[in-house]
């Protein structure tokens, strides 16, 4: 296990996280530019974010398939806004073969007559298809969905949040008529929404994307946003109504029921491993790792403690008998019967986030017992062996239920409606006030970035960009469900029909 | 559903192949080079290997993680064999960018400093890391797995059998001992071998490859070989023994109980979406696809018949309640409601290759039964409704065993023994005697391609590369578990100690 020290949230947020990650063995660096390598204990949390959303995507009717990882740039091209977006991160293929060349060096050889992207996202080779499958009303809606690894070739890279590769599922579909395209857009960002709450307790708050904050190509962009601990937003995933934009690029028509041709309306949508990232920054904390038990690779840790080898014996057999009532129960448990001291494998399951560890020892044995912890409130509890099964039912119940209350309770605090630039910028200052922020880095950890600023706005990209320029904030969303309210824009004073949601971001 | 008529195998094998891929709607070209596009029933496939397989590989203690997709040029190349095999099939991003030229078209930008390869598998990427992750012999065996998608750049594709980019497992394993690797070698082979017998009802032979048929960089390759139905052979999974080649290449070192520095034994192993092919190879007939129940998507579909509206009802509710009695038994299920007569229906399911379909009429409700008919024999039964469940149980158990004894008694009879040269090529003739081959083509149908040949072989690879081009037949594997037997070379007469398969392959 790794002995690495955990620098405190308060003294280096960065650090800390980086930290949380090699403490918890989460991941590594490659040495491939931008690329991560996601070890195990970070591959089980993505394989269980896989399994609970697949479902949760499959009965919506959505089928998965997959499609090339190699994007013929003509096609990129095609959609004049898509290729202007991600022109600038494209890996490109242009070689076919390595070759020897007259100083005995293998270098590149046989290109290609025309290169190819190693796919930014799918859109483009999955419309492709979509024309040639789609013929008529009958064919529609079509809903599919790939899990896949995307490149876009990212200049500064973080673990899990910005990384040149990345996994992650994007759905797309066509449909019939824009309403309905509209519906399923929001309907998927529901399915995020739940998701993100209902498993990884992670509270979001749906959206619009602004027009210079959209996915290139689409109408418009969904977004749940997170608040992380230092209050910087997380875009955790998002759902796009693609209008016809890439219908009309990729002739994707149909003949409706009136025998007459149409063009389908359609959507995409995605999640990534980037989620992990909100995962470790919503409800880790200076000890490290802290994982809601719906997503939790192991749900409780079991460790028996033995002084003499008799006790060892009676120890890990009971430690075996209520490891096999869990199982059987559904639970996902592990033992550590290592021949080290209790301490450290306490410091190490600490570290990696298990929500419950229950400690059996010679004396709890003979008083038919155990003691469970709780990760995320340090809970001690001596329970009875017979009533195990109902306690770590309940327990990893509230654990869930806490963390997301812990989360929502926290973003409340950390949200702010603000009313003028100078109100603003207390919470998040102007780049150059640099000592401001320090201070508040150090007193207020909830706030050090500033956390949501719920302020109006008067539509106006150019003051989008000038707040930007200033703060480094960016519009999140324009949230839904709110009440509409007038008032003026935060820096130009112009006319505003709803406040909007400022905050600096990962 | 697709109504195009399937080729006969007697007609045209690699027409009717590609008939049934089409009719099932499993696969579809892309307008990427050498790319295949799964579709979703294709892709359901897959993921039922997935499960399974996953499950298996991760009982062996194996956990999965994942790597970088790009591997830098100088990594490929510090394994000399290894950079060999590959060099020729290599995808070259050279650039991270594409710009605007003077003409306004887009091209190739920012140049990196070295080439990075799209990985053709990824030992050396994923030895990088072992390098940095192993110190002591505390840390061995290290043992994972990786779910990828992998390119090699092929000039001549076939769906799922040969593709551009295909997507896999690669298992990597780290050993303190050269005994402890070679049993890991064939452990992970028996994993394949069962894997395909058991749920792919796929017989395999296991064995080993020759010097000119390993894996580049391996000591020695394991293999299971399957054969198709048109006699062809097709290597269905590999496990390779690397011995320390990689090891010594990138420094895989630990340090012994006994504080001596030593490096790592180290396997890697296989499977491919390639497995998906010999499925189709291995059970379809001239109706279409044919599954194995254990990794069909949908293993029953059920039939509602009705003339009126007033036994629509009827028969739908009675469709209904089966429905629900065999999912809560663990089938796969699915009622095909729609519109549609039943001919066309029984039509669509027979070449999607669904095991069992069961028919329910006006008149088998008033009987309290069902008709159910075996894809795999076309034996039709009446059933009690009451014995629904034993009676699906029963029927893909035995459609199950049907498919691997089938398959089982074909290889047998498309494996002989030939002792001369002659009788080498009376079954697989050398390529200038076309017209033999030929008449084997129409006459009998199970030997076209040959079969295969238990032959004894002198060991020189000069005579495997002769008979390969002489005949296209290659060695597919020296069989374990055979009586040695003392013999003479099929083409040179040398001295030989076993007999070894040769077969065209896929």
């Amino acid at each position: 296990m790794i002995k690495q020290k955990i620098t405190k949230r308060l003294e280096n947020y960065s650090r800390w996280y980086l930290d949380v990650i090699a403490a918890a063995d989460l991941a590594d660096n490659s040495p491939v530019h931008g690329c991560m390598v996601i070890k195990p204990y970070g591959y089980a949390i993505w394989e269980n974010i896989q399994k609970i959303l697949d479902r949760m995507i499959k009965e919506k009717g959505v089928e998965n398939a997959y499609f090339p990882l190699f994007i013929p740039k003509s096609f990129l091209e095609k959609e004049t806004k898509h290729v202007k977006g991600f022109a600038k991160e494209c890996a490109v293929v242009t070689h076919h073969r390595l070759q020897q060349n007259d100083k005995n060096k293998l270098v590149p050889a046989s290109p290609l007559d025309e290169p190819l992207i190693v796919r930014p996202t799918s859109e483009t080779i999955i419309y492709e298809m979509f024309a040639k499958w789609i013929k008529s009303y009958r064919d529609l809606p079509l809903l599919l969905n790939q899990w896949a690894n995307i490149v876009r070739w990212e200049m500064r890279t973080r673990f899990f949040l910005r990384t040149t590769e990345f996994l992650w599922q994007e759905g797309h579909t066509a449909h019939a008529t824009k309403d309905e395209a509209d519906e399923f857009t929001l309907q998927m960002l529901g399915i995020y929404k739940n998701f993100a709450e209902d498993f990884l307790a992670i509270p979001v708050i749906l959206g619009r994307k602004t027009e210079s904050e959209k996915f290139a190509g689409a109408d418009y962009t969904t977004t749940i946003e997170a608040m992380m601990q230092d209050g910087k937003a997380l875009q955790a995933g998002t759902s796009h109504m693609l209008g016809q934009n890439f219908a009309k690029a990729f002739n994707v028509k149909f003949l409706g029921r009136d025998g007459k041709e149409r063009i389908v309306w359609q959507t995409s949508w995605g999640l990534s491993t980037r989620i992990i990232g909100a995962l470790i920054m919503t409800h880790s904390d200076d000890q490290g790792l802290v994982l809601p038990p719906k997503i939790a690779p192991i749900q409780v840790i079991l460790i028996p403690i033995w002084g003499s080898a008799k006790d060892k014996e009676l120890v890990i057999r009971r430690t075996d008998e209520l490891k096999s009532t869990l199982l059987c129960n559904g639970f996902t448990v592990k033992s550590d019967e290592r021949n080290v001291r209790p301490g450290p494998k306490f410091f190490d399951w600490e570290r990696k986030g298990v929500p419950l560890r229950i400690e059996i020892g010679p004396k709890d044995v003979a008083q038919n017992s155990f003691i469970s912890v709780r990760r995320d409130t340090g809970e001690k509890t001596i329970v009875s062996f017979d009533d195990a099964t109902n306690h770590v039912t309940k327990v990893l119940g509230d654990i869930q239920g806490n963390l997301y209350e812990r989360a929502s309770k926290f973003r409340e605090r950390s949200t702010r409606k603000v009313n003028s630039w100078e109100e603003f910028t207390r919470f998040i200052p102007e780049i150059g006030a640099k000592l401001k922020d320090d201070v508040d880095l150090h007193d207020e950890y909830e706030a050090n970035a500033g956390g949501f600023l719920l302020a109006h706005w008067c539509g106006d990209s150019e003051c989008e960009v000038e707040i930007k320029k200033r703060t480094r904030a960016t519009i999140r969303c324009i949230p839904f469900n709110q009440t509409l309210e007038e008032g003026k824009c935060i820096l130009c004073g112009g006319k505003s029909k709803q406040r909007v949601i400022f905050a600096k971001a990962y």
